[in-house]
């Protein structure tokens, strides 16, 4: 039984290299070798079973996260990791929990914006977790606009303390995870308010719980804000509100590394450049670029696995009927999400030498790139989120009607993975940014000042004007150049049609408001732009391991092509490719999805995905889908008992009951 | 405190008459009034609340839907409603119940496809719900594939009984609602066997647990098939499974209206047509495009009255921030969906006159439009829920982060809403069907049969080949001949381009098959055109109150350049538009939203529906979010306590625990 593999006839199929194929997808040896000791570690513990998660209520599923929390802790400490090791291993418990934000925003915000003093001071402690910290921005009221946050420090000059409080109701704090129920203290961003003076938004570290009883210290009010989206998902964390009233804190728990309050209650900043602030932002958008891309292929896998073991229609002499997988509607739906994966991976990948190269260049001082890899972040952290949350979905529906079963685990991915799309900026928001930089480049071209980085292209202006596509035949579309001169050429275009739409208003304000909509699909043709052409640079590389390279080859096209046809209008009303060149690429993206079929699913085992970590019936490794999806329904807790708890008050009676007269 | 309305501003500045778009609504005065009499019977009762729904385990909201199952019948029968009054009701009290598949595919099943005396025999019992029914057709091997179905049915002549036997594990019935736990009886689709011949599937009436005391009856396996998307949402619902061990009942249950089997054991098929099947295909597709109006309508009202509430960046001189809702790009997101909502409650009115066409024509035995019908109803059934369910999402995410909170009703409408693009036929495979029943259509214009009802304008072929779009200015587009012209057009040259690439191949199915991503578009452009020729039908017609037909035209011309906007690539590839008129299209949408804008609250105040129904803090009639945002947090078991369960054992060790060697 442990022998059996449905899909063994499908992994023979393949043309390709797994194990190379697992390097390339890990990024290294190195990469790969750590995710895969971390994955088995979690997946052989019985204390991370995962697989009745969505089964349990709030309380039940809380205490189960803290109990995971506290044991991945354990065995952190015991193994003595590294604290990639350490981040690795809690993602593959893959449940959210007060940690994600202590490790990855409150420790952060403390080394990022707090003095050397006050490193020395908190983060020994953060370290050690004998302090538990959580990252207090959001306040009901607003989200996106930062700097309208209305909570309050107020410094006391008598005392050499800041007065955090709650001004008005929609100044409680709301979201925060791991405020609610488990933190004991916060960074808590305010306006900092000296005499009468508001000096806008700052960030104080915040004791809120008794490090005794866990009781809330006096003045603040916490709590859990509610149940969130899905069962399971991101019900685990506890996303917290948090009021103060007027709660004292001495002076040097304001992180002062860029702005400091003097004793005397003097407001002065520091020489520190701010724009450090947008280095920290390109380090965590990127790694939400590359967390997308794990998300959609965690999808990928299971529908793709799924989708050959899956058949319906098409039984020929009382021969089995078709997989499903190779139908061209399933196929022209899946294969391109496929390749997103593999794109977002390899721009995920180029974000992080992109995040060392900027901090290099901040460290010398030199602020040139800062705007343009800003805006890049931005774009992609909002493109690749927007995509993989969608896909998600898609997946569950290529799925059918089984994809609907909690078991399948695309509901539980799709309802955690869905905030990203809202955390760490609104993807709306992001992507307007990303198409005010690009007007700003726009209107700037003329000046002499040269587009840097992936703007770069906008600097042959007159080119990709003029140029017209040179395809004539389907396999046209398989030559890189004309593809990246075709995305490069309408990513430009579109952005000179909007310049051109906002140089008629008078106030550009106005115009921006106005058009913002264009604006967005101008941002997002950019955005598309920039992983069509990292793929392409990925390509150049030497990448080893037989049929490798000519896979992700395949991909790429497949990725650039889809694309195409699904904005060909963009395409076509610039001028960019003729209709007829639009219908050859469709004609070629068919044939390509031909070449990707008998490789789909050892594409997905690349992956290298434990059935653990994927959560999913459908998609486990060896595809017995439906004895497991048989075997899993009798533990639900509704089949505890054959005849249900209601039946003898609720049903019996109605069953038993005589109606005399009634209407129906 | 009651009298309070955050919206009451908003509510001013409408341009038309809200009870008599109330009325335009609900498609006549007296619906009107039947829908809100029991709209406010479920809000005012407190068995229906359903405010805690999402913290239930699962058990707990089983239990809650007996109860309010049972109230309801309680209700329906003290108050004598009448059928369509007691259909509302359950709607109302929306959550999903085993009385939803006995009212909604039992009856209708045997009353369809059952004798008179069969109806005589069965329909009173079920009317009085001393049986309770549901409808076991899919099977864990089989969705859509109707005919694969594995069940048997093999007579046996010795006893006069069908036995019911599941041959293998994927013949196990899977997914029928109300099979789980509860009901008595189902109508199970099984293999008709006599002798050694396959007759192909037809339906039996089987008991499955006792009248006594609601055990299985011997030979039965049944249980439900675990959780589902979501928290609350269809996990109150006990789809189930089942499979039988050679099970007996007598031959009289076989549901024998169009095929009989004897007591010899002869297989006979009757003379009433079978083409009856596709009557009630008709009507239970009509009614899915009917909710999928009000499922849209629920969501869109959510999101907009959110977006008058909520405010973020814009603030001026210390004044208010701006309402996202006067954000282009909020317009240009929720707006189209506003407009959408009244479209296919429009078109779901049609449908309905639709289906009493049909029903006389069949009754005459005129079966001439039933093909034509039928692809009809499967593409909009299709169109409409898919365009739903991925609206329910857009309305969430246009409720930025508070949008993800269960309280924000849209995670459990989303959840709850998405089966249907799966069940009643899968929406690709019902579009593949409008795709086949398009290419023949096209394939006999040629030969003077003549296209009718929807199709009915390829009847103008040399027409729409040639004609020309005439717009010259941006106004143009107001007018509805241009619309439908364009949408025409485009329709058929979508279709006629696939025929022509069809043609290539010498095997017509290899050609229909690996054409099949391009034959989707062009089903979905026929329905589309259906869409917006309907709802310019409906403008023709006398809508009285002021102000009311302006909006109407307005949100159809939303509704249609909206879509024009999306599928430029179809329109302008086909040489329907030029890219000038593209351009010109997407400048009046615009200036549509800017119509739209002042009206937005009152439109979607005229769905009426109640707090109790929308079940959602950010849509609340009176628009006071953020108090209610605030008071519902502290009802979340989380909150039951200050210090959560599991502090002692998994938190507080960790905070206490002297490490003396981590790495970290």
């Amino acid at each position: 039984m442990e022998a059996l593999d449905y899909h063994a006839e499908e992994r023979r199929k393949a043309e390709f290299d797994l194990e190379e194929m697992k390097i390339v997808w890990a990024g290294s040896r190195q990469n790969y070798e750590i995710s895969d000791r971390m994955a088995r570690l979690v997946a052989s513990d019985p204390v991370f079973r995962k697989d009745n998660r969505t089964m349990l209520s709030r309380k039940d599923l809380f205490k189960d996260t803290l109990r995971k929390a506290a044991h991945a802790w354990k065995r952190i400490i015991e193994l003595r990791l590294s604290e990639e090791e350490a981040h690795m291993l809690r993602s593959y418990v893959d449940q959210p929990a007060f940690t994600d934000l202590h490790w990855g925003m409150f420790i952060p915000a403390i080394k990022g914006q707090g003095t050397e003093e006050q490193h020395e001071k908190w983060l020994p402690m953060a370290y050690k977790m004998q302090i538990i910290g959580c990252y207090a921005q959001t306040e009901l009221g607003h989200g996106s606009n930062v700097q309208g946050l209305e909570t309050t420090a107020t410094f006391d000059p008598q005392t050499d303390e800041f007065v955090i409080h709650s001004p008005t109701l929609t100044s409680s704090k709301w979201w925060p995870g791991g405020l609610g129920k488990v933190s004991t203290h916060a960074v808590v961003y305010a306006r900092l308010i000296t005499g009468v003076q508001d000096h806008g938004v700052h960030g104080f570290i915040v004791q809120l719980r008794s490090l005794d009883d866990h009781s809330p210290l006096p003045g603040i009010t916490v709590g859990d804000i509610g149940m969130k989206f899905g069962s399971g998902a991101y019900n685990s964390m506890d996303n917290g509100l948090l009021r103060f009233d007027h709660v004292r804190i001495p002076r040097n728990q304001m992180l002062m590394r860029v702005s400091q309050v003097t004793r005397e209650g003097k407001f002065v900043q520091s020489d520190v450049p701010r724009q450090l602030v947008y280095g920290t932002m390109v380090y965590v958008r990127q790694t939400i670029v590359s967390d997308a891309s794990c998300a959609l292929a965690r999808a990928v896998c299971i529908a793709t696995r799924y989708s050959a073991v899956r058949r319906q229609f098409g039984s020929q002499n009382g021969g089995p009927e078709t997989q499903v997988i190779d139908y061209k509607t399933q196929q022209s739906r899946l294969f391109p999400l496929l390749a997103s994966a593999y794109a977002f991976r390899f721009v995920g990948e180029w974000l992080k030498w992109l995040y060392a190269d900027v901090t290099q260049r901040l460290q010398a001082n030199d602020f040139s790139t800062l705007p343009e890899a800003h805006a890049c972040t931005a774009g992609l952290k909002s493109m690749t989120t927007s995509v993989t949350a969608d896909a998600i979905e898609e997946c569950r529906k290529l799925c059918g009607g089984h994809g609907y079963l909690s078991n399948s685990g695309l509901p539980e991915l799709f309802a955690v993975y869905i905030p990203t799309c809202t955390y760490e900026g609104d993807n709306v928001v992001l992507l307007l940014q990303v198409a005010r930089f690009l007007m700003k480049t726009v209107s700037q071209l003329g000046s002499g000042k040269k587009p840097v980085g992936t703007t770069a292209y906008m600097g042959r202006a007159e080119h990709l004007m003029q140029c017209r596509c040179e395809v004539e035949r389907a396999e046209d579309w398989l030559k890189s150049s004309v593809i990246l001169e075709a995305f490069e050429a309408r990513a430009f275009r579109m952005s000179i049609a909007c310049a051109k739409n906002l140089s008629k208003f008078s106030n550009p304000e106005d115009g921006f408001s106005e058009l913002s909509p264009d604006l967005l699909e101008a941002a997002i043709a950019h955005c598309q732009l920039i992983v069509v052409s990292k793929y392409i640079e990925k390509l150049q590389q030497d990448i080893p391991g037989k049929g490798v390279k000519r896979q992700l080859e395949i991909l790429c096209n497949v990725y650039a092509l889809h694309l195409l046809h699904k904005h060909l209008g963009d395409f076509v009303t610039t001028s960019c490719i003729t209709p007829k060149q639009g219908a050859l690429a469709n004609e070629q993206l068919r044939l390509l999805y031909s070449q990707v079929r008998p490789n789909a699913i050892t594409l997905v085992d690349a992956f290298n995905y434990t059935d653990h970590y994927l959560g999913s019936v459908l998609g486990c490794y060896n595809g017995n889908v439906y004895q497991r999806l048989y075997e899993e329904a009798w533990k639900d807790p509704l089949n505890d008992t054959v005849v249900p708890d209601g039946y003898l008050e609720y049903v019996r009676p109605i069953l038993k009951q005589h109606i005399r007269t009634a209407r129906l």
